[in-house]
């Protein structure tokens, strides 16, 4: 299995090549970067050393690296994946495409082109939203995996059974999400200083955040029909992690055991998903560096609303880690492969 | 003015302590701990070395506590602040009370006993709600205050003129709110181990914690009916700071201009609340070691919520300072004295 | 290769299950806790959630413990270790014994009994210092490893090559190190109190920790003659880590060279000692998780000294990373099994 | 009294308004930035909002600036002060200086020179180099006034009584400096990006950081004679603080209590140094915002060695702090004045 990784250097794809230096299947073949091609992958990430002797590669070389792979993951802001997917599967039809942007994640590409405010140039792409405990099946048969965001992915794992089996008032969902700093990316700006970040938080983006459209698309698609949310991410003081509490009302007649079996009967069976019950309490640092997604749920009587909790690394459930458990799956190989390592804890 | 602090050796007693050595008009006389008596006060917190010479005393001597101080500040659990308040006033009838706790915070003496359970017993204090924007003239006339928790003052600062201008439906309010770990106080346990702390963030007593009710009978005194919340805290791997993120469904025909009149109208001429206007974002960190409240809103035209968020530095403005600036209310002086001071940042 | 872990609730217990979690040919039987004998696992640690199903059990299984394990990796506090080491190997004569603890570190006991305030009682034992770069072949034919400390592995490492090339003057050695929070275990006490930890630095101990006769006796094991030294051990607010910052001054004659042959034969072909050479900067973050110690070294020209810089995961390379090195060893395979994780970055 | 500030953008120049906000008799009139003139200052700051409100202006008006100011900050980058300096002083021959970098504080040009890698254009200037404690009466006459590096002010303290009472081998010195990230700057850089930093500890410069030579100019003064120390200086994940940790080996004869004395006959009247005594562990935390230094020292009997310990603020008694407490010198009011406040903590 050779794996090529398209715009390495961001955390992102130092994550993919932390995780793949421990997969016993994958082949790390290239590692692209138009920011700093020739440069030793060990002398951007000092922390790789052993691993990984090569060198980063430019783009220019993609006939030869579509040819020679068997994957790709791009790691590239959005509206260039798009290209290089549709170059990538022209040159090599079977080749298997995770694109760990935005591009390929929209059903519907208007949505898509308001909210990124570019045209979308790979409308004929056949693609598959890789959230793996949701779409499995269909991720086995992709060629193109439009990878989930890092919010999208903890906030419709806790909101996906209640919305599927219609116990909650789909115009009711809030969802406060809290990020470590590595969502921000490795690029220089203020926001990202170490001082100005430290001992403070504060959210962003209120209204106008980009994972909003996905998760209303993906979570409408499990509902059967539209829904609008409200969801707010916030600035946390720590490089990993995220937390999502998403709020709705209960419909009436709802018990608290309906809503235990809908997460028991969703993920009872996922190893990446570990319930911790009503009453739980996810902790971010209870999944660093680890693929799991935990996942607790709280009935307010008073309120009636049900609130439910799920916790990830951004880094790896959130996106790199993820983006090998959908490649495990398309490979039909065992899902946990290069991933079942124990979170890194205290 | 002669001021005791009963209890001094909390996180919000050392905040007293650390504010008031600033305060022109305050004399600080007794200190009490009844764990650390005869303890001098610097070797509990030397930060203070150079500011206080005195030696902690043991409350025994409340007799004469009460007959030579103007005021008090109590910062004992709840539960015995009322016992000192009731004898303090029994041995010094004009002396001025100011809790930090929760014994004198509720009209409704049944709904302390009910979300604290112990019984009240000092049901016939006269007593003032100390959020001094809100209750200023009360205040300056009371005998007693009770001083807000920290998690209400932020969030009833954010909500109330929404609440009181009837501009949201009380029945979607949702308070999301992120606590530093100063919150949790001095006392030793694994939850506020740094190892423990440190990178993770997690909610916790969600649907349960005890700021809840207050916050439900101040908003429910401001709109003139009872109403029930959903108030979530947060912990924060920082260890000052509160961002209170608040949630509510519009009424048909509000305007955001609406909106925007019933902040500037409760607001424009407080010192201590510092508007960032429509689309502003307090971030935490601006409000470090000082009495500011910075506050924001945001109209989401999506969902027709509005969105309130306020910062404050939990030690300060949610408790040592506006104990202060209740002080300063009561005895009839600018109610900046010792509170002026630029925040720390960053 | 069925492993036992005596004690396993403290930090590097829990690392141990992480990492071991991982091995592909340890088989973890029987995890010992006095504290909280029949408690699951995961209770404790539910970042451990998925990979242990077992409950603690108390050491009143000795007997059975020893016989069914064919080695014990020990966790407790000095004192306790060398009880458990005599019965163990009493009951079970080929088993291995790995202490985390001071226990077995020293050939010197009367040095042990004046640091530790003890009295050893397990003398005749026959041990091998598991400082595996070091001492591999002895520790592949030894039955009981004391495994090196946190500051001293790092301190070692560091200094190793210029004592034993007789490079430095002898009575000029300075340590200055720097350790993150997790040294100092998970036991409940106001110095690891989230709040008074962050944003602070102070050292500790300075003239007085145990970790300096231990370094003291290996060093001077290897320079031939005894030695004393300067160590001065910091608290850092980050939970993993030491930087270990190690000062001597060069002898008449020693060039630059000769400090960079010293560091490239003695640790060219270490796997898990990453040289950066001379000049080089070593980066706690760059080794967090992993076992690697980064290793850099300096020549001040004004001063005539070297500057030898050490950086490692205290948890891993200074505790549990290191004991599970040491047991490839004794068992004879790969030493890296269980351990050729890149380390977790940023 | 009317200051006005030149580079107020910086941390040091933030720092300065903080203070100066509070400072009974100084009125801040000009505040400038070359790279944001025509900004308000609680645009760049907003924790300022309340305290300025003024707007940035560039420095164009340097006539005007000179002619209306009694006294000018500077914080520029090296190489500019001395030209800011050069024509003020033309301008006004009354008004005082004080440079927060580096252009002043050398009494030996060429050591400046070969430093800082720029000639120095200012060399007639006659120039106090302002460490308060140990220049007061020299300040006070001044009219231009080298303000020490944050890393100087921390080290020299510390050293300043043993050097000065030829109590430690001179060839000996050797200081191990931590400092917050701060003192890098909020210019953008990955070396202060929040995850590269957070978690982590380095060593920077070994052997050649531009405050080594500062340092040595001063003690060299006390002593006597030249002299030459290893400065080594470590980044720590924090913003403010700075510990340092000095060695030095006692000469023969020296007692403890000669130790003890030198420090209390130099330090027992200053308001701003805390002996901590000997034994004492000065806490970087314990200073925080505040114009403290907190001292302790330790003798090891094993080594004969002195470890003399200093904490500090790095903006504060490192920057802005001492600036005015020169300034306050300077024109004979209280030495406090503004900078009486008790550190926060925690």
């Amino acid at each position: 299995m050779k794996i090529s990784i398209v715009g390495a250097t961001g955390y992102a794809g130092a994550e993919l090549l932390r995780l793949l230096a421990s997969h016993q299947v994958a082949e790390v073949k290239y590692i692209t970067s138009e920011s700093q091609p020739g440069t030793a992958i060990a002398d951007i990430y000092p922390h790789l050393t052993r691993f990984y002797p090569q060198t980063l590669t430019s783009l220019v070389d993609l006939e030869k690296l579509a040819a020679e792979s068997d994957v790709i993951f791009i790691g590239l802001p959005h509206g260039h994946a798009m290209e290089v997917g549709r170059k990538a599967t022209a040159i090599n039809p079977t080749i298997k495409i995770i694109d760990l942007g935005a591009d390929y994640r929209f059903k519907n590409h208007a949505v898509y082109e308001e909210w990124y405010k570019v045209p979308h140039t790979h409308r004929e792409a056949k693609t598959v939203y890789g959230l793996t405990e949701l779409n499995r099946s269909q991720v086995r048969e992709a060629g193109i995996v439009g990878n989930p965001g890092c919010y999208t992915t903890a906030s419709i794992l806790a909101l996906a059974p209640l919305v599927k089996n219609k116990l909650v008032d789909l115009t009711t969902i809030i969802i406060d999400a809290k990020s470590g700093v590595t969502g921000a990316g490795r690029g220089l700006n203020l926001g990202s200083h170490f001082s100005e970040v430290f001992e403070s938080v504060k959210a962003y983006n209120v209204g106008g955040h980009r994972h909003t459209p996905e998760i209303e698309e993906v979570l409408g698609g499990l509902a059967g029909e539209e829904l609008t949310i409200n969801f707010t991410p916030h600035l946390i003081p720590m490089p990993r992690g995220i937390l999502s509490t998403c709020y709705a009302n209960l419909k009436a007649g709802v018990t608290p055991e309906m809503i235990d079996e809908a997460y028991t009967s969703q993920y009872g069976n996922e190893y990446f998903v570990r319930l911790l019950g009503r009453g739980g309490y996810p902790v971010t640092k209870n999944t660093r560096s680890s693929n799991f997604c935990d996942l607790g749920w709280h009935i307010d009587k008073r309120t009636k609303r049900v609130i439910a909790i799920s916790a990830i690394d951004n880094l790896v459930k959130g996106a790199a880690g993820q983006a090998i458990q959908n490649m495990n799956v398309m490979f039909n190989i065992d899902e946990k492969t290069g991933l079942d390592n124990a979170p890194v804890y205290p």
